[in-house]
């Protein structure tokens, strides 16, 4: 696995040539490389993956001085992410990525599996992963405060374990702005529709009723505002008049399976930017 | 080519057996034969293709002997449809019909194409058939009396041409309710974008705003509301970061046109049913 | 669950309104009904879900005098049926349909996981499935010795298990025409291939030498001669010039589960005629 | 529209800084880059489109000082293609082309069509487009020397043409490794198969004797060997057992006309490198 570098910069003449001299000078060998650039907003990204030690502090120095003022500059190291699963009742998301880490496709430590029911601890067990059951506790203040109170059971899981990625694989509650703030770009949720289409509960029902011939999964980010953060990944797959929703929601499990575990790859290696409430993705 | 009877009925216990019952006293032979309930609703859908002759209403007479009331049945003979093409400003939709009709593929008379603009002209007189312009004119009673002028004229149009279905090849206007109701399930407009997502003016730029990894089109019929008529048909495309919404608008170009071309074979080759908002559709 | 009856017979005018009137007789009553029929070879088919109780024996009795002489009926209980997986070294097939039948997505028994290899070992007994390991052992009659006397032995671990199907989840060997023959229509194989396409060894190198942009799983029969078997199930995936083989493999795994896991349930279901080297198949 | 700078060449540290650094000193505006190293062959593709002016051997001059030896280099200009169509008697690739030229989604000369059939001329004259109705005729030699006195009369056609690419629209004749190698990775073709399965005669027949459950479409290079150049662009559909190979034919079209459009997209944009047999594509 090699290192890789993100740079986020307004678009200039010439910073590809700026970027590859500093890695250059560095002895960095580079073994990958992709650019974009935003013609509406005028930002540059790129993303290179290059072997070979250069200290980060030296690397980023020397970008410094060659990258335009507002530039934002990423360097990772090829280590394993520590990624903290969220889940609810329903088990197949959850089996599905601890299937793809038991056979190594999720190069990840999960220190940890976090949920308001029981259901899946006998799966995540098998695995041997800690299973952390965090009840939903009526408060005295009301939902406000439950919800809270909730979060706050949640962030002392969490802080220890000094996770890089939550990933919320049918975990069905909504988080608060404070909560998901402090994650800020590193929360991924599944979705079961086509976003925009059909935000909120029951999806599937949505889709009968309104007879769509396709049903969806989508892969975003939990920023602010619930099912609105930045897309990571879709998909689709045909419905037709004598599908049920019930019908639905069991077909629907195969694509979000799979855009969720596709999302998790595209961050896992570091190939998600995200600019004005959309992605840049170099696949 | 077969006629083909459709059947829609409240559900009962022996209709496959009784309706088949009277095709076998009629002599007439079975070529293809479909059935579906709607268990929500308890509603029965039929569609069978036959080849021989007895009368419609001696067929009609016997299925009214053996079906529960409130069936609704149609018989239709192997006659070419007769369809009248709607276009605006963009080619590429109407020139795929009238190509696929050129070829042979798309069965049917073409009396006449309409549109409120010029810029098809030329491509529509290539293929032999006439071209409608009736222009929107600005009228004294202001914009929705200019609908209802504009209206008129088409009717006028349309009459003696007796359209058995009316296509919406990229014509931008939406219709009155009044105009819908005349030719209620029988006009198929394609709209670009994966309804319900992103209803009304600029999808591409609502799809590209919202950053989705999926571009759709959908062919559905216009029924009263923009929008939201019954979904004969729907596809999507993947697209990224980097496409704008005019590269957007050009790639949808392929399914838009794809979609409504097979929404119009369901149609002529009477495999729709309507039924609560929904299509019930024999493919 | 419904009963399922399967029907398969040289056409003839009448057999529907023959065959729905033994159920009706037998006050039997339809769920799902579709038929189908060949126009090449002139055969028939109709598969029917129903309820109610008749002795399969009286069903079978009544149907023979209705139905024209070498048609063949099966009637199918709803009853689990009993699935032995066989695979290989490989985890991602066997693990995902260890996982769909904790979920309940899988409704069967599976009496048993058979392996040439130890490596799933320890994936399979998390479930509490009995693994068999049955490594191949060199014998003094040389390969084709080693082969029978290798599927003895499997033999001997099936026939007290009983199984209705078996299940080939990346188990890497080819089987015997006797041994297959013995399971006609009831071995399901995934190749990692679109079928015919890249037959054989390797595929996926196969499929990057020859550059290929999409790649492809097939879910088949094994009957006689390899990856010959009617097909049930296909799908394929985009790929670039930027995938090396080991890419396309791991890629591949998404459209291999899906695939197999959709044959699997199509047979479960009893939704699968096999007819002159070709599956017809109600979904 | 901008200019465009191919470069491919034996891979080597520093390719990017120093061909970007050409760029630079030349004054010219990058507006998208893109590179990609083969790790098998160890061999650098580069694909940049710039703005400005810069004398086309000032920049090979420079690039050739700091390029390693092998390199090759093309430097495209923003002028319209010219496109030799040749076809035969099925019309919808055929037309699908004229229409896209025709709405201006094409943006080339199409100096002529050629066809050993006259079923298309009156198409083709609907469009102004000059038709040439070359017949193949026996001759005394036998069917080789049919064969080459009939590329002859075609290649007198095409030389004061100067066509920059060839497109088979369903053009059913092979041509020889003559003819082909004068226009080497210049002549795109779109077979109905997905390509390698089902080369030759009749593919649909194939498909539906085999019992696929996809069939496709693949839009490749002639250069030797029937059906056997590098692979620009492939897409499948869904078919089932009630498909007949004349329904898989008819149902094919949509795809044969969206692959070979895109195929011929992709070349008219300079987004295709070949390489040892295969393609490698900057979209």
């Amino acid at each position: 696995m090699s290192s890789v570098l993100l740079v986020k910069s307004p678009d200039e003449v010439g910073l590809i040539n700026r970027i590859t001299g500093v890695l250059l000078r560095g002895d960095l060998n580079v073994v990958a490389n992709a650019e974009y650039v935003d013609r509406e907003t005028n930002w540059f990204f790129m993303r290179t993956e290059f072997d070979g030690e250069m200290g980060e502090e030296r690397i980023a120095g020397e970008l410094a001085r060659v990258l335009p003022a507002r530039s934002e500059v990423r360097l990772v190291r090829p280590i394993r992410k520590r990624l903290v699963i969220f889940t609810g009742k329903e088990p197949f998301c959850l089996g599905d990525l601890l299937l793809r880490w038991w056979n190594g496709e999720l190069p990840v430590e999960i220190p940890g599996v976090i949920s308001n029911h029981r259901d899946q601890e006998a799966l995540v067990q098998k695995f041997g992963i800690p299973f952390h059951f965090v009840p939903v506790r009526e408060s005295a203040g009301g939902t406000e405060s439950s919800r809270k109170e909730h979060e706050q059971e949640i962030l002392k899981i969490l802080q220890p374990r000094a996770p890089d990625l939550l990933v919320l694989a049918k975990y069905m509650r909504v988080l608060t702005p404070e909560f998901a703030g402090r994650y800020s770009n590193r929360i991924v949720n599944i979705h079961h529709s086509f976003l925009p289409a059909f935000v909120g509960a029951n999806p599937y029902r949505q889709a009968y009723q309104r007879g769509v011939k396709l049903i969806g999964a989508t892969a975003h980010f939990v920023n602010e505002g619930l099912d609105e953060g930045p897309i990571i990944a879709q998909s689709v797959l045909p419905v037709t008049h004598a599908d049920s929703s019930a019908a639905m929601a069991l077909q629907g499990r195969e694509i979000e399976k799979v855009v969720l575990a596709r999302a998790l790859q595209l961050m896992l290696e570091d190939r998600v930017f995200v600019h004005q409430g959309r992605t840049v993705i170099f696949e």
